[in-house]
Order: C-alpha cells, then sequence, then structure tokens
C-alpha cells in the first residue's frame, strides 16, 4: 500500500487471477453455468443452503418455529458447496438469479414459491407463520428497521472487513483500516441498542435478533474472522451478553449446525431432513 | 499494491488519517455527538435526508404516492448536510441510531413512529399506502427478494467500488478489481431479469424499482461515479431500456431534486415542503 502507483484503465477487462482465494467463485457474468436440477425432499419446505452466517440465520428460524410447535415448518435443508460453484447450476439460478445462498423453495403454494436473500425469507417465514415479528405497529416497524440494517450492513463486515482481514490473498492496510473502523462502528451501534434493550428491537427475541446474531454474534465471540482480540469486541457488553443469551438457545445450537461444513464433526449436520437428525450429533453436546 | 508489506496488529486503534475523504466523518463509535433538535414541518411525514442514491430512493416514492393521488403522502423534506456531521446530532440519531440518511418520521401514529434504512421506509410507504408492492402474495415475495437484494448488493456498489474507484485517498489495484467484478456481475443479474421483465419484480413498476434505479441505474448512466465506459455499462441493454424508462417519470424526475446539493441549480431542490416548490425549477426543464 505503501506503493499504489496504479491508474486504472479506461475500460475494465476481467482477469480471472483477480479473484484472490475465490477466483474460481467470481467472475463478472451472472446466470446458470450449467444445467442442474435441485434434489427434492419431502418437506413443505425445501432449503438450499451453505452453514455461513447468512445460511444459519434461515436455519436458526426454521429451528425456532419448530420448538415453537409450528410443525408445517418442517424442512430439507440441502447443502449448496460453494467452493464447488454448486451455486451456478441451472435449478439454483431459477430460484436465486444471484446465484447465492440461502435459496428457499416452499412448495405449499401453488405455484411455489422462490425466496432469495437472508432477509427477504427471514421475513417470508415470519409472516408466514405469524412469529418472530411483532404484530403491532410499531413493534414491526422497528423489527423490519433492524432486519434491513443488518442486511446492508453485514456488506462491510463480510464483503470488506472479512474479505480483507481473511480472504484476500495480501494484507493491504488502507482497506484493513477502512473496513475495521465501520465494522467497529456497527459493533457499537448494536452495544448501545442492548444497552437499552434485551434483544434488537424491545423486549421480543425476533427475526432481527437472526439477522444479525450469526454475523454480529459471530464476530463478538470469535467464531467469525477470528478477529475478537484485532477488534476488542470484549469491550461491547451489551452486545457480550446478548451473544451468549441468544447463542443459548437449543434453536440456534440447532440451526448453526445445519450444512455446516466447518468445525469439529459434532458441530455438523450437512444435510438435515428430519428433527431426529440431530439426535445422534447432539446427544452428548448440547 | 505491489509492495503491501503490511502485517495488521493484534488489537487495532483508532487513527483519524485512516479515513481518506471522509476522515472526519467516519469513526469508530456510534451515538449521538452533540445535541441538536431536528426541525419540523406541517405535514404527516418528515423526512431528514440528502439527495444521495439512497436518499432518492424515499423521495421518488414520496413523489410517486403523490402523484398517484395519495394526499395523506405529503412530505417535508430536510437536508441533512453528513459533510457537516449533521447526522451525528441528538435528534437525528433519536430518530436512526445508525447515524444514515435517510429517516423518517411519521407523525400520524400514536406514538410517532421512526424508519430508518431506505429499504425499510420503502416497505413502510408501500403498506401503509397499499401501493407500489404487488398485493398478490407471488408478486409480493418477489418484490420483497428484490427490495432485499438491493439492500444487499449496492454497498459493494457504493461502500465498496464507488469508494475505491473515485473517493480513497490512492488508487489501489486489487480493491478496484475485486469491487469492478462483483457490480459488473450484478449488472448482469439485472439485466438478465430485464431480460424478461418489463420492471424488476414482473410487469408494475414497484419498490423494487425505486430502491434499484438510484444506484444501479445511476451507474448505468453514468449519473453516478461516471464510470459507465469503465464498466461498459451499454452492454446491459435491458438495463438500459429500463434504466430510460423509469428514469423519464416526472416523479422520479422530481424525487432526484430533494435534498439535491450537487449538478446544477435547477437540479436541485435543496429542501422540499410543498408541490409548489418544484414549479419555480421545472417549468423550462421537465
Amino acid at each position: 500500500m505503501s506503493d499504489p502507483t496504479y491508474t486504472p484503465p479506461k475500460i475494465w477487462t476481467y482477469d480471472d487471477e483477480n479473484g484472490g482465494q475465490f477466483a474460481s467463485i467470481n467472475r463478472p457474468t451472472a446466470g446458470a453455468r450449467f444445467e442442474k436440477e435441485l434434489p427434492r425432499g419431502k418437506h413443505p419446505f425445501q432449503l438450499y443452503s451453505l452453514g455461513t452466517p447468512n445460511g444459519q440465520k434461515v436455519t436458526i428460524m426454521f429451528e425456532e418455529l419448530l420448538a415453537k410447535g409450528f410443525s408445517d415448518a418442517e424442512y430439507d435443508a440441502f447443502l449448496i458447496r460453494i467452493l464447488d460453484l454448486e451455486q451456478f447450476g441451472s435449478g439454483f439460478v431459477d430460484i436465486n438469479p444471484n446465484s447465492k445462498i440461502p435459496a428457499l423453495l416452499d412448495t405449499t403454494t401453488d405455484p411455489e414459491t422462490r425466496v432469495f436473500e437472508s432477509g427477504s425469507i427471514l421475513l417470508y417465514l415470519a409472516e408466514k407463520f405469524g412469529a418472530f415479528i411483532p404484530q403491532d405497529h410499531a413493534g414491526r416497524t422497528e423489527c423490519l428497521n433492524w432486519l434491513f440494517w443488518q442486511m446492508g450492513s453485514a456488506p462491510f463486515l463480510g464483503g470488506g472487513f472479512g474479505h480483507f482481514y481473511t480472504y484476500a490473498p495480501e494484507r493491504y492496510e488502507y482497506p484493513i483500516n477502512r473496513f475495521t473502523m465501520e465494522v467497529k462502528r456497527q459493533l457499537d451501534v448494536l452495544d448501545k441498542q442492548l444497552e437499552k434493550h434485551q434483544y434488537i428491537c424491545g423486549d421480543d427475541y425476533t427475526i432481527a435478533d437472526m439477522a444479525i446474531w450469526p454475523w454480529y454474534g459471530g464476530v463478538a465471540s470469535g467464531a467469525v474472522y477470528n478477529a475478537a482480540e484485532f477488534l476488542q469486541t470484549h469491550e461491547y457488553k451489551n452486545l457480550m451478553r446478548w451473544t451468549e443469551e441468544v447463542g443459548s438457545r437449543t434453536a440456534v445450537k440447532r440451526g448453526r449446525m445445519v450444512n455446516r461444513v466447518f468445525g469439529e464433526p459434532h458441530e455438523q449436520l450437512l444435510e438435515r431432513h428430519d428433527a431426529s437428525d440431530f439426535d445422534t450429533k447432539t446427544q452428548d453436546k448440547m
């Protein structure tokens, strides 16, 4: 960074050396790269995902709905291995033209309904089941404020901080400083909110918590990017309190395991097709 | 970038030289920096904003609602000069603890309702007036998919591409390549969607169009970041067709003018408190 000496060309051209660790994934074009149908299970909801923070939001929501007794929220969670480029198969692109996990198919409607973007999926399920979103006007609005806050903020954490701190081929000082400052500001926004409220938008645990916890709880605890010391996350005491509280929920522990391809074997449930799938994993662990 | 030679410290510390052009704005902390009440106008909705793409989304929505005959959608648009740090005043932070424009106060509810995040504001107004969002299940879901898509994607365009291509103190090759590739991919996602549909989520013009147009239409036309040649946006023919079509709407032209602090004088309406405010600006221009 001490010697940038770079002048962008008049017209940018694609060089497949540009992508860093994910060069094989990233291209400047969209759409299906190959024909492939998606598998189907037996449940009302078909989820195609991976256990990243964005994927966890949705599996946590399903497990919370099931824990609350909504048996109609049964789901099949199929694994989409993004490093194997499975998100570029035609079946996946039909559900999410943006080729990102998570992607959901609701088979209970006629025609079936595609839902993509994790925030859209959370809102869809909350409205479908009338759960985890306040029913009063003020509460609902505040919940949506924070749900949208997460969607617009986390790219600075994931696509910005996480990329340059962890994934980029080299460590560049300016981008790391830029995104670290923003992430710390975001952590402080949450810490101040959680100083006044038990949960993100008030007294109730909602989809705003489910959206924010996998990213910001993950960073706070060190589970995401292993940057807790770098960011001094222990200073955000209210955020830490909430991170632990949400993380202790059984449904959150279950949701985190689904479609997870890293960590210890007992933390991983590569695909989830039945509540009993957790049994062998969790008997001594939860 | 040819010589990164940077090792991040164990613990990041704040250095106010880090912020580039916006060093005075950006800090790693949140919350009000000074006490200041916000002004109030006479209309049901009080908007505190600036004519950036995120601000334009909301002023376009208000102008569309008014053009459709919803006289209850009258609004006062106050200017928040972010370079003067007005978003850190206590009154603004009370409405948006994230200190970003746009921020909206609905004075027609008891108590008054704060709405922040441009996507949340668009959805709030669409639901309040029952307009610009499909009423059928499939249409509503697809509209929300794309509304959330915009919220999660545009940070790569604004906070990523725009920052490193335009605002960063120097041009760094790796970040420019990274974010340019992603922006071109996003433009291609939109182009393919608009090949199949007149508007973003089907035959109807919705809040998804209003969310996406200020950013992606702006980049396509060159109005945002002046990067149309660099990105070769003319190749996205369906996106260009839609960019022009949406941009020709009277309400969009009006919405773009509100709270705008750059461009030609006739393009700017610094504050908007009455429909007649446009008259002197637009008599020969629209």
